[in-house]
C-alpha cells in the first residue's frame, strides 16, 4: 500500500481524495489543513488533521501530495515539508519553475527524499505530450491549445472589479485556428489568436453595463489581446455555471519526414472536472516518486524524468503483456 | 553523437535513414544488408556494409536498429545481435512479446547489452497511451482504431488469391463506433466492430471477379469478422496507391473520477509514411537505450521502462523551462 498524506482541502485536495477511494493500492493516512480539522468532516473515515501536527507523521507517509496555491504557497510549503517526506505538488508559474526545481533538488538531496514539482495536465500531460512528440517528429512544430474550459485567474480578475457580483470566464479554442494548424499551414499564433475569452456576469444593482463591458475587455494581459466576449446573467446562472468546473484542451504536432510527408499527432481532454481530474494525474505521480525514491532517487523530477510503468499500480509483466 | 548502425534495408530502414538525417546528434555508421552491400546506393555518403561483418562493429556503433521483420526474423537476429550490440527493435508480435522479452532480458544481462523490443508507434506510442490513461484515469476503459491506413498483412493476403494481380488493403474506422466511445456508451466492440476493410484490387486477364470477391469476404481471420469493401480497379490505380504507406489511429479512454463527472483522453496520430514515421519514433529510442546502457541498465526494456526525456536530444534545464 502507498501511504499518501494530502495538504490542503480545497478543489484539488478534494479531487486527490477522490482519485484515493479508486486506488486499492493507495490509503490516505490523513487530509492535513490550516483551518480546525473539526471543522472538516471527510468520507470514509479519513483521518481530518491539522498541518501543524505534520512532522508527527514522519515514516508514516510515503508520499506528501501538496494541494497549495501556486502563486504564495507551494514555492514556500514544498520545499519545507521536502525536508521530511516525498512531496508531489502541483506547481504552475511557468516562469518560475527553474528556481522551483533548484531549490527542491537541493533540499531532497540533502534529506534523502524526492520531490515532483508541477504535475497534473498542463504541466504535466500536456508537457509529456509535447516532449515526446518533439523527440518523435523533430522537423515541426507544436501548439497548446486550452478549453473550452473555466479560467479561475480569469473569473477571479474579473470579480475583483466594482460592480460585478459574480462571474465566470471560459477560455475557447478558436476553430479557425486549430483548423489552419490540422492543415499543415504552420501558422504562428500568439494566445489571443487560439482562444476566444467568454464571460458571464452578474451585475450588483445600478452597476454600469458598457463602463465594466469595457473595463473587462480593455484589461491587460487577462484580456486585452483577445476577443472577448461578455454575456450579462442572472447571479442564480452564474452560480449554476460553477458548478461545474469543466475543462480540457490539445496539443498538437505537425512536421515533416521528408519534403513530401507530412503527419500530425494529437493529445486531447475533455475534462468534467479539472479539479479531479488533475488530483487523479497528481495521485499516479505520487505512486512514481514513491517507487523512485526506493531505488535510491533523491532530489527533484518531472513528468519528464519518470518511466511510464512507474504511474501504474500493475506489474511489469501484466503491463507488456496486455498494454504493450 | 549517437553512433547507430542499421539492419535491414527496406521501408523501415529507409524510414530510420531518413530520420537519421533530421537529427544532428545521431550519426548512421553504416546500413547493413543481406544483400550485396555494392547494390545499395545511400544518400549522404552512408556506408552499405554487409551483415556477415557486423561483429567487426563491435564497439563501434552505439545502438544497433534491427528493421528486420517481425515474422521470422527479429526473434533470431534481435537476440544475436544483443551480444554485440544495444539494439532496438520494432518486434509486433502481440503474443510473443513476453517470450521475445524475456529471451532479450537474458542476454542483455549476460553481456551488459540493452535492448528496447517493440519500438513504433503500436506497439510503441500507441502502447504509452494506453498505460498513460489507465494510469491516470483508473476508473474507465480504452479503446484503440487503427487507419485509415494500409495494412501489408492484408494487402498480402489478398495478393496471394488465384487471379488476383496486385491489391492495396486499408483499414477503415467505423465513425459509429467511435462517436459511440466519445458519447461515452462504453460500447463492447470487436476489432470488426470497429474497423471496415476496403479493399482496392487488380485482376489477372479472366479471372472471375465474383468468386475473387467472395474470396475474400470470406478469408478467416483477415476479413471474414469485418465489413469487407472490395472495390476492382486498374492495375495502375493499385501501384498509384501503393505509393503512399499512410496510416493513422487513436487510442482513447473515457472514464469517471465521480459518478457524475466523465473524461475523455484522446491520443491520435495521421501519418502520411508509416515507415518514415515508425523511423523517426525507433531513432529517439535509440538515444533513450545509449543513455540508460551507458548509466548501466541492461537486460531488455520497452517503451514504458523510458523516462521521456531520453528520447530527446535537448537538456533536462531545457526541457524544464521550455517544454514543461
Amino acid at each position: 500500500m502507498l501511504k499518501v498524506g494530502i495538504v490542503g482541502y480545497g478543489n484539488l485536495g478534494k479531487g486527490v481524495l477522490k482519485a484515493v477511494s479508486l486506488c486499492k493500492d493507495v490509503k490516505c493516512v490523513g487530509v492535513f489543513t490550516r483551518r480546525d480539522p473539526k471543522s472538516l468532516v471527510l468520507d470514509g473515515g479519513v483521518k481530518s488533521l491539522s498541518v501543524n501536527d505534520l512532522s508527527k507523521y514522519k515514516g508514516k507517509i510515503d508520499v506528501l501530495i501538496n494541494c497549495g496555491g501556486s502563486a504564495t504557497d507551494l514555492p514556500i510549503t514544498s520545499p519545507e515539508f521536502l525536508k521530511d517526506f516525498n512531496v508531489v505538488d502541483s506547481f504552475d508559474t511557468h516562469a518560475k519553475i527553474p528556481e522551483h526545481y533548484k531549490k527542491l533538488n537541493s533540499i531532497g538531496n540533502k534529506h534523502n527524499t524526492l520531490a515532483l514539482l508541477s504535475g497534473g495536465w498542463d504541466p504535466g500531460l500536456f508537457s509529456m505530450a509535447r516532449l515526446l512528440f518533439s523527440s518523435v517528429l523533430p522537423n515541426g512544430k507544436d501548439y497548446t491549445f486550452w478549453g473550452k474550459g473555466v479560467s479561475q485567474g480569469h473569473s477571479d480578475a474579473i470579480r475583483r472589479i466594482k460592480g460585478v457580483k459574480n462571474a465566470i470566464q471560459y477560455t475557447v479554442p478558436i476553430k479557425k485556428a486549430l483548423d489552419s494548424v490540422r492543415n499543415f499551414e504552420n501558422p504562428t499564433l500568439s494566445a489571443g489568436e487560439k482562444h476566444n475569452r467568454e464571460c458571464y456576469v452578474s451585475l450588483e444593482e445600478n452597476a454600469d453595463k458598457n463602463l465594466i463591458e469595457q473595463e473587462i475587455k480593455n484589461m491587460p494581459n487577462y484580456f486585452k489581446d483577445y476577443n472577448t466576449i461578455v454575456h450579462f446573467v442572472s447571479n442564480e446562472k452564474v452560480i449554476e455555471l460553477q458548478k461545474k468546473l469543466n475543462h480540457g484542451g490539445l496539443v498538437i504536432r505537425t512536421g515533416k519526414t521528408t519534403e513530401e510527408n507530412n503527419h500530425i499527432l494529437e493529445f486531447s481532454l475533455k475534462l468534467d472536472s479539472n479539479p479531479e481530474f488533475t488530483g487523479s494525474v497528481i495521485l499516479a505521480l505520487a505512486r512514481a516518486v514513491f517507487r523512485l525514491n526506493k531505488e535510491g532517487k533523491k532530489g527533484a523530477v518531472t513528468v519528464f524524468d519518470i518511466p511510464l510503468s512507474y504511474m501504474s499500480d500493475l506489474s511489469d509483466e501484466y503491463l507488456r503483456e496486455h498494454l504493450l
